[in-house]
C-alpha cells in the first residue's frame, strides 16, 4: 500500500498582531494591515485603539477606544496565541500608549515594529502633543522604527532644514543621512528606517556620494537598472521620461549610529498613496516573520528590501477607488489558484475537478456498452478480439509515451518513475500475448494487424501532446487510461455484487479480475497520488488548468471511441 | 514603433462594504470579512458597529460603538465610493439597526446580504432581544439572508422540533425544508439560505427525497462523487470512513416559497469553524460581485455554490491557531505570484528580474572583452572570422528553434509569429553570407566549417530545452540572444558617444550599426513585449520562475562562452 505523500495538513502561519486605528474606507489602519498580512501569507489579528470615519478625501471623525478595552483586546489575543511580530500604528492618546507600554513589557520573544503615526496623509492630526512625549516609553521595546521625515524631525529635535519650518522637500541627501543618525541616537537601540518620500532627491546627489561609503540598494536589485540600455527601450512607449526618473525616493536604514543602507527608487507618480506608512510597517513585520534568517545576503537588508519592494509595487499597481488619495493594491502579488489545496476532507481536488468537469463524458467512457456487455458476458467474441488486438498497438505507444516522459524529466526520480512504467509495460505485454493466444491470436497476428483509426487517433494524440507540451501535459495525456481502467475494474466488481454482471462462466472473467486486482489498483493509487502531488506543488492558474482539462476531455473521448471501435469493429 | 499591448493599468475592483463587529482575534467579524474580500480579489471597506475582545475560546468583552459614529462611518464610505454589495453582520443593538435602516434606504443600486448574527460560535449573545425585533425593518432592503437553524427558528417562530427547545440536531430534512420555507415567508422577497450545519442529515434522507422534486447540488459538482469508484480508493489511506460520510450538511436555498436548491456536502470534522457564518455571508457578496451574470448554468446557483465551496475548503484547509475553535484559512485559494504585475512605473518586471538575478553574469556577456575590442576596432580579424563562421551555424539552429516553437504552438497567432521569425532568419542569412564574403569567406566555407564545441553546446541546448519543455521554456531559451544583442548594440552606441569605442575606420562598423539599427531594435522591442505579456497573462509560481530563470542564466553563460570561442579561437 502506498503511503500518501501529499501534505494534508498545513502548518501554522506566522501570527502578526496590529495595534492601530480603523479606517472605515479600508485603505489605511488595521484594514491596510490585515490586507498586507494576508498578502504575505501570515495570520492577522488586531487591537483597535481608535476608530476613524474616513475616506480617500480625509478623516471626518475619530472615536477613541477606552484604554481598558484596548488592553482587554490585547490580553484576549496574546493569551490565546503568541504573535511573532506586533506592529504599532495609530495609538490615539497618551493613556493608551502608557497602558500598552506596561502590557507589552510582559510579552517576551516578540518583535515590535513602531510606525509613529502622527498625521494622516490628508493632514489630519492623529496623535496629540502629550502622546508624542509618551511614545518615548515604548522606544526600549521596539526593534524596528519607521518614521517619515516630518516625524523624525519632530521626534529627534534635529532641524536639518535650518529655518525649522519642517518643510521636508527642502532637504538634501546629506541632511537626510544626518537626520536618520540623529533619530537613531534618540530612539536608542532599535533599527530606524527613515522614509524619504517627502524629500526630492536627484540622481546626481546619489551618484556623488563618496564611492563605497554607503551600501546603495536600487529598486529591483543591487544596481541601478538604468545602466541596462535595453530596458530603456521600453520607456519610449511607457511614457516615463528621464526627467521624472530624476526624482528619487531615498529611504535610509540606520542602526547603532551606522548607516546600513540607502534604498533608492524612482518616485512613483501616483495619487494612490493612502495608507502607505501602515502598509510598509506591517510589510516589515511580515517580511521579518517569513524571510528565512539563513539564505543569501544580509537578513535585515532582505527584510527591508522585500517590504519596500512590496509597498512600491502595491502603489504602482493601484486601481481607482474614491475621489481623493486612493488605497494601495495590497493583493497585487496574489493570484487566485484554480483549485483548493488537497485536505483530509478532499484529498483529490484535481481528479474530482477533472471527472466532474464533464461527468456525462466520463460515464460514457467507464460505463460504455462495450464494458456493460463484457461484464454480462454477452459481448460478441469478435468485438473483444478486435479490441484486444488494437490494445496491443496502443500499449506500445503507451510505453513510448512514458519513455518520452523520462526524456522530458528534470530529475532522476522522474526518470526512474517513467522508465519503470515503460519497462513494466514492455515486460507485461508477454502476458497480453499469452492471453491473446488463449483467444487463438498469435503474436505474429498481433504485429501484423493494421492500426485502426481510433487506435491511431488516440495513441498518436498522446505522443503528440507529450512532445508539444511539458511533462505535466504528458502526465495528463496518460492519466485517463490508467484512472479509467481502474474505474472500469471497480465498477464491474460492483456490478457483479449488484447482480448486474457475472464472473461465472464469463469468458472475460480474467480481464475483469485483472483490472480490479491489487496490482493494478496499486498502480492507479500511485498514479492519482502523483497527479495530485504535482498539482499541489505547483498549483495551476485558470489558464493552465483549462489546458490540462482539455487534454483530459480529449483523452476520455478517445477512450470512449476505442470501445466503440471494438463494439462496431471499426478499422 | 510597436504599440504596447500589456495592460499597464488595472481596472476598478468590486467594492464590498462590511457593516459588522470587530473580532480582535482576527477569525470572525470584519477581520474575517476583509480576509474573504481579499481572497475574492475585491476591495473591502468596513463600518464598525461594536468591538469585541475575543479569541478562539470566547468573547471576553464588548464595546458598543455610538450609533452616530456608526452612521458617520457609513456616510464617509458611501459618499466617496459606491459599494457593489453591503454585507451586514453583528449589528450590536436596536438603535444601530434602526439608524442603519434609515440610512441604507438612501443607497440605491446596492445588493445587501444580511447574516443575522445573534450568538457567537462560543455561545456569547451578540444581539439583544429588542434588536432582533428591530431587524425586521431591514428585511425589505435585503437581497440575500443567511440564518442558521437556531436563528431561523427564532426569526420565523416556526417550531419544527416540536418541543420548542430549539435543538437543531433533532431536525430531519423535511423539517428543515419546511423551516426554510417558513423563514422565507416571514422575511419576504429576499432569497434565504438556511445554513444546515447544526443538523445531522444522513445520506439515506437525501436519497429518499422524491426524485426530481428538488435540485440537489453535491459538493464539488452536480452529482454525488461517491458514485465514482476510483475516488474512494483514496479514502483507504486518507482515513475518511463511510460512516463519517453519512453525516451530511444540507444548506437550503429558497425564494418566493420555492426551494431553489439543496447544497449537500459531507460534514467536515474540524474545530476550525470560528467565523464560518461571517465568511460565508461575505463570500456570497463577493461571489455576487465577481461572478459573470452570463455564463453556464443558473446565476444564483453559481453564486451560492462558489461561496459555499470557498467556505468549506477554507474550513478543511485551516491551520492551527489558538486553543479553542480556530479560524478558517481564508487565503487557501491565494498563491503568491513570484513577480509583480507590469505597471507604467515598472513595465518589464520579468526582464528586470532576469537581468538583476545575476547581474555580473549578464555583464560578462554584453560587455565581454570580445565586444569591447570589437567596439574599439582592435579585435583581431581572425577572431571575428571564427566567430562569424560559427554564427552561421548558430543561426541555422536558431531558425530551427523558432520552427519548433511553431510546432509547440496552440494558436495560429503563435504559429505565424514563430514561423515569421524562422523565415526571416532563413532569408536574412543571405546578408550574413554576403557580409562574410566581404571578409573573404565563401558560403561553401561556411557550410564546410565544423561546428565548434561552444556553438554546439549553445545551439543544441536551445533545441533540447525547446523539445523538453513547453512553449514558454522554448521562448525563454531564444530570448537572451535577441535581448543581449540589442543590449550589445545599444551599449556600443553609448561607448561611441563616450569616446570609448569608434565607428571611424572600424572594420566592424557595419556589424555595430546593424545591432543598434531601427530594424533590429524593433525586433527586440517586440520580443520583450511578448515575453512580458506571456508572463503577465499566466503569472509563474516560484517554481516555474526558478525554472525559467535557470534557462536564462544557462543561455547567458553560453552566449558569453560563444564570445570566448571567438576571442580564443576555440574549436
Amino acid at each position: 500500500m502506498a503511503t500518501c505523500s501529499i501534505s494534508l495538513e498545513s502548518g501554522k502561519r506566522p501570527h502578526i498582531l496590529t495595534i492601530a486605528g480603523s479606517d472605515s474606507g479600508g485603505g489605511a489602519g488595521i484594514q491596510a494591515d490585515l490586507k498586507t498580512i494576508e498578502a504575505f501569507g501570515c495570520y492577522g489579528s488586531s487591537v483597535l485603539t481608535g476608530l476613524t470615519a474616513q475616506n480617500t478625501l480625509g478623516v471626518q471623525a475619530v472615536h477613541e477606544v477606552p484604554t481598558d478595552f484596548v488592553i482587554q483586546q490585547l490580553e484576549s489575543v496574546v493569551s490565546d496565541d503568541q504573535p511573532t511580530c506586533i506592529k504599532l500604528g495609530m495609538l490615539t492618546n497618551a493613556s493608551i500608549i502608557q497602558a500598552l507600554t506596561t502590557k507589552l513589557k510582559e510579552i517576551k520573544n516578540v518583535v515590535i515594529v513602531l510606525d509613529p503615526v502622527m498625521i494622516s496623509t490628508s493632514g489630519h492630526t492623529l496623535l496629540p502633543e502629550n502622546a508624542i512625549e509618551a511614545l518615548k516609553g515604548l522606544y526600549p521595546l521596539v526593534q524596528y522604527f519607521t518614521p517619515n521625515i516630518p516625524e523624525a524631525i519632530r521626534l529627534s529635535g534635529f532641524r536639518p532644514d535650518g529655518d525649522g519650518d519642517g518643510d521636508a522637500s527642502k532637504l538634501n541627501l546629506e541632511d537626510m543621512i544626518e537626520l536618520a543618525k540623529q533619530t537613531n541616537s534618540v530612539i536608542g537601540s532599535s533599527t530606524v528606517l527613515l522614509k524619504g518620500g517627502h524629500a526630492n532627491i536627484s540622481r546626481k546627489e546619489v551618484s556623488s556620494l563618496p564611492k563605497g561609503k554607503y551600501k546603495i540598494i536600487w529598486e529591483q536589485g543591487d544596481d541601478d537598472l538604468d545602466t541596462i540600455e535595453v530596458l530603456s527601450l521600453y520607456s519610449r512607449y511607457s511614457g516615463i521620461s528621464k526627467k521624472e526618473d530624476d526624482n528619487l525616493v531615498v529611504d535610509i536604514l540606520v542602526n547603532g549610529g551606522e548607516i546600513i543602507a540607502l534604498f533608492v527608487s524612482r518616485k512613483i507618480n501616483s495619487k494612490s498613496t493612502h495608507g502607505t506608512g501602515c502598509t510598509l510597517s506591517t510589510a516589515i513585520a511580515c517580511s521579518y516573520a517569513t524571510e528565512e534568517s539563513t539564505g543569501e545576503g544580509d537578513h535585515t537588508l532582505r527584510i527591508f528590501k522585500k517590504a519596500i519592494g512590496y509597498t512600491q509595487s502595491a502603489i504602482a499597481s493601484a486601481y481607482p477607488f474614491g475621489n481623493g488619495h486612493g488605497p494601495l493594491n495590497h493583493a497585487h502579488l496574489s493570484v487566485r489558484r484554480a483549485l483548493p489545496p488537497p485536505t483530509k476532507h478532499n484529498p483529490h481536488p484535481f481528479l474530482s475537478h477533472l471527472i466532474q468537469s464533464n461527468l456525462p463524458l466520463w460515464k460514457s467512457y467507464v460505463q460504455h456498452p462495450f464494458v456493460v456487455q463484457l461484464g454480462k458476458g454477452t459481448l460478441p467474441k469478435e468485438c473483444f478480439e478486435h479490441y484486444i488486438k488494437q490494445d496491443y498497438h496502443y500499449l506500445k505507444h503507451y510505453a513510448r509515451a512514458h519513455a518520452l516522459g523520462a526524456y522530458k524529466a528534470d530529475t532522476f526520480q522522474d526518470i526512474a518513475a517513467f522508465t519503470k512504467i515503460a519497462a513494466h509495460i514492455a515486460k507485461e505485454v508477454d502476458k497480453h500475448v499469452w492471453y491473446c493466444e488463449s483467444f487463438g491470436i498469435s503474436r505474429a497476428q498481433l504485429e501484423a494487424e493494421p492500426e485502426s483509426s481510433p487506435c491511431a487517433a488516440y495513441a498518436r494524440y498522446v505522443i503528440d501532446v507529450g512532445t508539444q507540451g511539458d511533462i505535466l501535459d504528458l502526465y495528463m495525456s496518460v492519466a485517463s487510461c490508467l484512472v479509467g481502467y481502474g474505474e472500469v475494474g471497480l465498477w464491474l466488481q460492483k456490478q457483479v455484487e449488484l447482480g448486474e454482471a457475472t464472473l461465472e462462466g464469463n469468458i472475460y472473467k480474467r480481464w475483469m479480475q485483472d483490472y480490479c486486482g491489487e496490482d493494478f489498483l496499486h498502480a492507479v493509487e500511485i498514479g492519482i497520488e502523483n497527479l495530485e502531488r504535482r498539482i499541489a506543488e505547483d498549483p495551476p492558474t485558470e489558464a493552465k488548468l483549462a489546458r490540462l482539462t482539455k487534454i483530459w476531455h480529449e483523452c476520455v473521448r478517445l477512450e470512449s471511441a476505442f470501445w466503440d471501435m471494438g463494439l462496431k469493429l471499426i478499422k
